[in-house]
């Protein structure tokens, strides 16, 4: 029969693969250094100063790969190594490097310089590609600084209103330039200035360069650590996810009179700060009476104005996250997930108007964003599946709780994602570990389905 | 009968009663630019720049008004009026120029800048003291930046233990001196680095020569804002306190786990922000529950880490203070009341440490300060009221449920307050506010308490 000159062959593939994980392991040691907190608690905020020194290390990493490297407007990079036929649309792989305050050194990272380690050693193997190619790390996966996640992946629209209409994955469209010109941070930085004291977005007012079309890819997947326990428990070397969990993040505000906290008696008070206690705890209870084992619910946010040991509260800021997850992948109880998701969050409204109206304080209730859960695509899922078991690496299907730029890749492209284990879950802590082996063997698993996803 | 040459004579004194209640407004105005957040909000933290530039402003009017200035090494500033008879212990009087964030442009100001001017009418009207008298500004009366209030009137040891032995005023001693040098800022700066970046305690290790000795002052009184609505409401001009609440805070840190908001399930969670929520809730049930309209109980601080999103809290910091007040002065009911309030601290505690079994969180759990009442001195509240009388105003006794530097002062001195009405009760808040008439009057009692005082 006749072949391309560059045919996928994972036996082949598998008796040159070589993942220097030394190397791999001391440039993640390396980007650690770029935070804002000493090591081993990682804070790198978006377009900070250790953000962009953090991206200058990346970027050098790509080129050193041999892959043309572009950056868009938000800061999105992406390093493409040329396939055969350029003109079938490329195989994406990538995540981020941002860091929430005090985390970990492997959330993220691991999926960034795991991918360029695989490319580089599709390329030691003489490995050629019939599709293209692409690493991305992607702008601000994490909301630490403007609330919002996945910006580079998916820049959805600031809300909404009271009505809980789901928002479904939004058109990338003017709402969203309209979103991040009035989005500010808490030094009142806007989005769009921020991005260009970080050398981004210059002279650039119209974001829609960056939107990513439909199609643009014929796959993406994203290697990650697993942030929860399961793989780890039960010594299972490689998580392939069949789906992301449905996100929804709530911002909540109370406000009162304030005044003296000892001049002012306890029947003449309206305390924000008390209001927001009783949410918080309203939150865990409604979670909890859901039924759901999967259903999460955290209140991650909670600051009290003025802050002053002899102040009673007049405001209070609360962020609450609410995830629902699903057991089953199938399609029928992925939207019975969904409903009992938002009729968590319907609770958490009522209980906050009721708050309000008990403790005489005004309310501000607001849907930061409500999505939908994603599935990954049958073709990554098994080409992960078959990869590990050409590695002969113990695997199971599972789900992601954690959200990813892969829930929102999931509208543009067939994705996928490859977990490997991480110490006892723990992630946005310290505490983070992935072992050697483990990301070596989740290097080795993306790097024979990059070749497989690449080269049909 | 036989006089000396300049003694007390109210009918002369009010003949020639000139308060220059505009000059003294517009000093209030200018005092108020010296603010890190815009007017009318005042933040004013100490040995910031701003308060910096405050005392100086203070310091420069305190020359004009022909008083001998002395800073000690903490920057509690004296400015001395000489007596006829100046081996006589001084009366003095004062207050504060710091503010907590956000707050008003009266508190502590109008007692300070008040107290400048009554010296100056006394001046212009041919008024000789025979005991000297000192206008005090404290340092750090507010307890914004170490967690410490009154600083410079009472330089209190941190803690402590959870036994509840009530701490009373403690020797100004050895432990004070550790305590300073142990207590550090959110930046991490220790009081005495910040004490020397604003110019104090250079090249000084021992604050000995801060502390005031019983009996240095034969008396003292504060003129302050009432900080509650009752003269307002009432529509009478003066309060004459005759005792000042006492004042607990306790310091309570939980630590749990934390973890991502969406790879850890509810079961596997030990939330150290909802144990908060928790504690912040049973700090109101209790206050209420003790039965004293007068029991106050107040979390104005709590803060969550890593605060973010989607990360759960690992540690919750919360500030509880707590104040009781009382309705009778006997000294029989004093007892009694501190006590309720030291019973209502033992419940938050039993309280925290059930909330951190039930929860899985490390429980820190500190008493700061729980200091005993203080009752003003019957020379001074006499005096208060004759002054009022003279000059006709309405005047009623109270007590002060606010703490003042006069709290700690009646460790060394007779001590009194002088209050005026502020509007609806409002302080801490940038709606503080009290009419020129009032702070005129409150100058007038002031200038006629400090004659009387001086002269015996
Ligand atoms: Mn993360
Ligand atoms: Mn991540
Ligand atoms: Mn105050
Ligand atoms: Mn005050």
């Amino acid at each position: 029969i006749h072949e391309p000159p560059h045919s996928f062959d994972p036996r082949s593939l598998l008796s040159s693969l070589s993942v220097d994980v030394q190397l791999l392991l001391s440039q993640i040691a390396d980007l650690s250094t770029f935070s804002d907190t000493p090591a081993p608690a990682i804070t790198r905020i978006l377009y900070s100063e250790k953000d962009v020194l953090a991206r200058r290390y990346v970027k050098n990493l790509l080129g050193l790969a041999g892959l043309s490297v572009r950056e868009d407007a938000v800061g999105n990079m992406f390093g493409r190594w040329d396939g055969y036929e350029p003109e079938l649309a490329p195989v994406a792989t990538g995540s981020h490097i941002d860091a929430i305050p005090y985390s970990g050194i492997y959330d993220g990272v691991v999926g960034v310089l795991g991918a360029i380690e695989a490319i580089n050693t599709l390329k030691r193997s003489g490995y050629k590609p019939k599709r293209s190619l692409e690493v991305i790390v992607f702008t601000s996966e994490e909301p630490t600084r403007f609330g919002i996640g996945c910006v580079g992946s998916h820049l959805y629209d600031i809300p909404y209103n009271l009505t809980f209409e789901c928002s479904r994955l939004m058109a990338r469209n003017e709402a969203v330039m309209k979103a991040l010109k009035t989005t500010f941070d808490k030094q009142n930085i806007s989005f769009l200035e921020a991005a260009r004291s970080a050398g981004y977005a210059k002279g650039v007012d119209d974001l829609s360069s960056v939107f990513l079309k439909e199609g643009c890819y014929s796959a993406f997947v994203e290697l990650h650590i697993e942030q929860g326990p399961i793989l780890d428990a039960e010594g299972i070397s490689i998580g392939v996810v069949t789906a992301i969990a449905a996100p929804a993040t709530l911002i909540v505000d109370f406000e009162g009179n304030g005044g003296h906290a000892g001049g002012v008696l306890m029947p003449h008070r309206n305390d924000a700060g008390l209001a927001a206690a009783e949410l918080a705890l309203d939150v865990e209870k409604y979670v909890l009476e859901s039924g759901s084992i999967d259903t999460v619910g955290t209140v991650g946010i909670l600051q009290l104005h003025p802050g002053a040991i002899n102040s009673i509260p007049s405001k209070a800021h609360l962020t609450i996250g609410m995830v629902i997850t699903w057991l089953e992948v199938a399609e029928d109880t992925r939207d019975i997930d969904e409903k009992r998701r938002n009729e968590v969050i319907e609770k958490i409204h009522e209980s906050a108007v009721a708050i309000a109206r008990k403790r005489g304080v005004n309310l501000s209730f607001k849907i930061l964003n409500q999505d939908p859960p994603a599935h990954s695509d049958k073709s990554v899922i098994e080409a992960v599946e078959v990869a590990s078991k050409e590695l002969n690496l113990t695997h199971k299907r599972m789900i992601s709780r954690a959200y990813h730029d892969s829930l929102f890749m999931a509208g543009v492209s067939p994705m996928g994602m490859i977990f490997i284990p991480c110490y006892k879950g723990h992630s946005h802590k310290p505490e983070e570990y992935a072992s050697s082996q483990d990301i070596e063997n989740g290097v080795k698993v993306l790097f024979l389905t990059l070749a497989k996803l690449s080269s049909t």
